[in-house]
This record gives C-alpha cells, sequence and structure tokens, in this order.
C-alpha cells in the first residue's frame, strides 16, 4: 500500500509579514497525519498571482493531495479563485450552486457583489461545504481550496476528511524527558539503525527556564514503534536522565 | 533604494507530522518587517538532506537572504550542516573556533562525539554566536543557518539583526473593526486602485463568538498610508461598522 503524500500552501502576505500567525499548518499537518497522509512540504506564500500558479502546480505534479488556505473571501486582495482557475486553464465562472448557496445565506436582495465574487468557482470544481459560514471552498483536480479563517477552514476540512484516501496508520510515541540530547545522541543513532522502518525524532525543547527533550518515534508497524521506543527510555534511564 | 528579500526554511519532520507546533516563522517574519526586508516565501520542510539542498540553494539564488532553522543539534536526525555542506560543495569539517567554544562550555573532557557534532562548520562559513547554549549556528553566502529551539533560535537573531542590510522602513497601520467584509469590499478595491503605492490588507477573523475584521494597510510612505488608512476607516463608518 503505498503512502498518500500532501502539500500544504498557506496563501496571506499577512502571514509573510507576521501580522498574522498561522494557525492553519499544525491543524492541517495534525489531520492528514491522523489519517496516514504524508504532508511533504508547506509553503507560505503572499498574495500574488503568479507565485499562487508556480506553487500550487508545483505541488499538484509531486503530491497526493494539495490543500491550500486563504484568499478566497470576497475583498480585492482575495485572487486565489482567480490564480486556480489560470493554473489550470479554465474559466472561471459564477457557480449556480455555489450562488444558490450564497443567495440562501445572505437573502437574495443582500447578495452584494463582494459576495457574488465567492461563488466565483473554476470550471470543473466541485465545492467544498462550509458549515461555519456559507461561503464554499472548492476542489479542482487534486487540489483542495480552503479559506484562511482558521475556524471555517476546521469546519471544512472535517466535512471533507472522509473523502480523502487514507494512507496505512502511522504509530507514534513520544518520550518525554530530561536529559541533554548529545549524552544519547550516538546511542540515539544506533537504535535508529537498529530500526530503520521506524523514524526517530528528537527534539529539545525550553521550558519554564529548563530543557528538556522530547522524543517522537513513529512508524507503520506498531510492534516496531513500540521496540523502538523501549529501547530509548532504557537508554535514557541509563545515561541518568529522567523521564 | 531597492527592498531586501528573504526566503524562511523551515527543518523538521515533526512540524510537518503538526507534533511540534512552529514558533519560528511569526518572530522571523516580524523581525525582518521591522528591518525593512520582505518575507516573499516560507518552505517548511522534512529532514531529507536533497529537499534542504534543492530549497535551500533554489532560495539562495531568488532572494536577498535565506534563513534556515532546526537541524543543527547533536543527533542523527540533525543533518542541515552536512546538507548546506553539500548544497554549496564544500566541506563539512570540526571548526576550530566552534570547538573551543564548545569546549570552554562544556569542559574538554565533556566535549562528546555528539557536543563535538555541533562544532562542524561548512568551509568558509563564519560562526552565529549563541548567548543560551554556545553551539553556534553558521552564515554561508547568504544563508544563516540557526537552531530550531525558538528561544535560542531567537537570541542568536537578535544578536546578527544589525549586521543585515535594512530596507526602507515599511510603515503600517492596522484598523480593527466590526463589519461584514463583503460589505466594504467594492469601495475597498476603490481605495486600493487610488493608493496604488499602498498594500491593504483585509483578514477576518472569528473571536469570542463573533466575526472580526483586520484591516492592514502598508507602505514605504507614511503620509500614503495614513491617507488610506483615513479614507477606509471612513468607508467603515458610513457603511455602519464600529471601529
Amino acid at each position: 500500500m503505498s503512502i498518500p503524500t500532501a502539500a500544504i500552501v498557506i496563501i496571506g502576505n499577512e502571514i509573510l509579514s507576521g501580522s498574522v500567525v498561522d494557525k492553519n499548518i499544525p491543524y492541517l499537518a495534525k489531520k492528514l497525519f491522523a489519517l496516514g497522509i504524508r504532508v511533504k512540504h508547506v509553503h507560505v506564500i503572499g498574495d500574488t498571482t503568479e507565485t499562487i500558479i508556480e506553487t500550487v502546480l508545483h505541488c499538484h505534479k509531486l503530491y497526493t493531495y494539495v490543500f491550500t488556505t486563504g484568499g478566497i473571501g470576497p475583498t480585492h486582495d482575495d485572487i486565489t479563485a482567480d490564480a486556480i482557475a489560470k493554473a489550470f486553464q479554465v474559466p472561471l465562472e459564477v457557480n449556480k450552486k455555489a450562488k444558490a448557496l450564497l443567495e440562501k445565506h445572505y437573502g437574495a436582495d443582500n447578495l452584494n457583489e463582494g459576495r457574488l465574487r465567492m461563488a466565483r468557482i473554476p470550471e470543473g470544481a466541485s465545492l467544498i461545504e462550509n458549515p461555519s459560514s456559507t461561503a464554499p471552498g472548492f476542489k479542482l483536480h487534486n487540489v483542495f481550496v480552503l479559506p484562511g479563517v482558521p475556524e471555517i477552514m476546521q469546519a471544512m476540512l472535517d466535512g471533507i476528511a472522509n473523502t480523502l484516501i487514507p494512507g496505512p496508520p502511522i504509530y507514534s510515541e513520544t518520550i518525554q524527558c530530561f536529559i541533554g540530547e548529545s549524552i544519547i545522541a550516538l546511542e540515539l543513532e544506533k537504535i535508529q539503525v537498529n530500526f530503520p522502518e521506524v523514524e526517530i525524532g528528537s527534539y529539545p525543547y525550553f521550558k519554564q527556564k529548563t530543557y528538556g527533550l522530547c522524543l517522537v518515534i513513529r512508524g507503520t508497524d506498531e510492534s516496531l514503534v513500540k521496540a523502538a521506543s523501549d529501547s530509548i527510555k532504557i537508554l535514557i534511564q541509563q545515561k541518568g536522565g529522567t523521564l
């Protein structure tokens, strides 16, 4: 069974300038990981048509799935739908179903030009339902186009999660401990060599003025993950660390 | 005066799988923005030599500066220094100055193989001082290689900030208000057309069960930023929004 892969493309000048802190990467990453889909690359790019086209097409060719967030609202800086349509060389038109949804939500008299902008969907795309605020996202080929507001994006992603083809489950064990990373580095590498099917990550952190270490052991074979994890726990205790 | 640009390359499987939430993008983005350096692209990639080489070389050619975080610790999954040396086809050797720093910090007898790994620096690179935990980062060409632990990365970035060539200051005004984005969308676009030198971003958010709108107006000409911002405030009030 091959492992499905994904790229995440976060679109928005506000993230690049640091004026807004992204919350979509962690949510998407966790959700996809739980489905056995491996995120291989995350791009954060600005509201520039050429960059969106180039990045999305690049990821479209390389990965099973591509998820974009941001730039599908009603304002002038919302250019993602235009860029995706251009990328796949299809027209961007007011989608009847999307328009009907917005009419029902806002009332036909209140469907101003700004709101109608959110009904423009590339030809051939299927709509992604938005249970929070109605304006839909869309899927074209393997590209899922989602909004940037985290709460809305999350609800929409949750709604489509069961349409994604999952990969083999990835088992994961996390060991939180207090020990200098360099004290166990060599032996940890030996354990990694002994368990080539398992991925061992070592992440030092600094919290409440103390250095801690977080070890993450992952793989698709649960018994190997457990065996590698047990070896690491023994190593930490042998070297005087505390679990 | 040309505006310097930058790319950020976050290296670590733990971010891609969602097991660690990145804190380095916002810090780097804000810091660089304050220096008038425009971040154009952020990449989050895994601990894979080929991907690191490809991504760093790509950014090295396109932007004034490249900042990487992660993968320069003592463990087997810390492969950034190796990858950067390979990317620029220079040897990776134990750097005398880096070794002396680590010897002083840990004591010569305690400089085990894991720790010594952190003294391996690509030939021709200059060291970046680490005031928190000694093990240095390095700069090779226009690439700054920093660690992944946020507190350590931040202290190191602060230390080198004054060595970066700043761009013209970017003035920024933020308007927090309560109004539907689509209600002002058309007129906001007109203001954007009237102020082409200014960048107007519109970011809806959802907080405490209420939708709010954050408008960010930016540019290198302070008076234009102020004038555009004033026009937007008037628009919001005319359309019944509250500031």
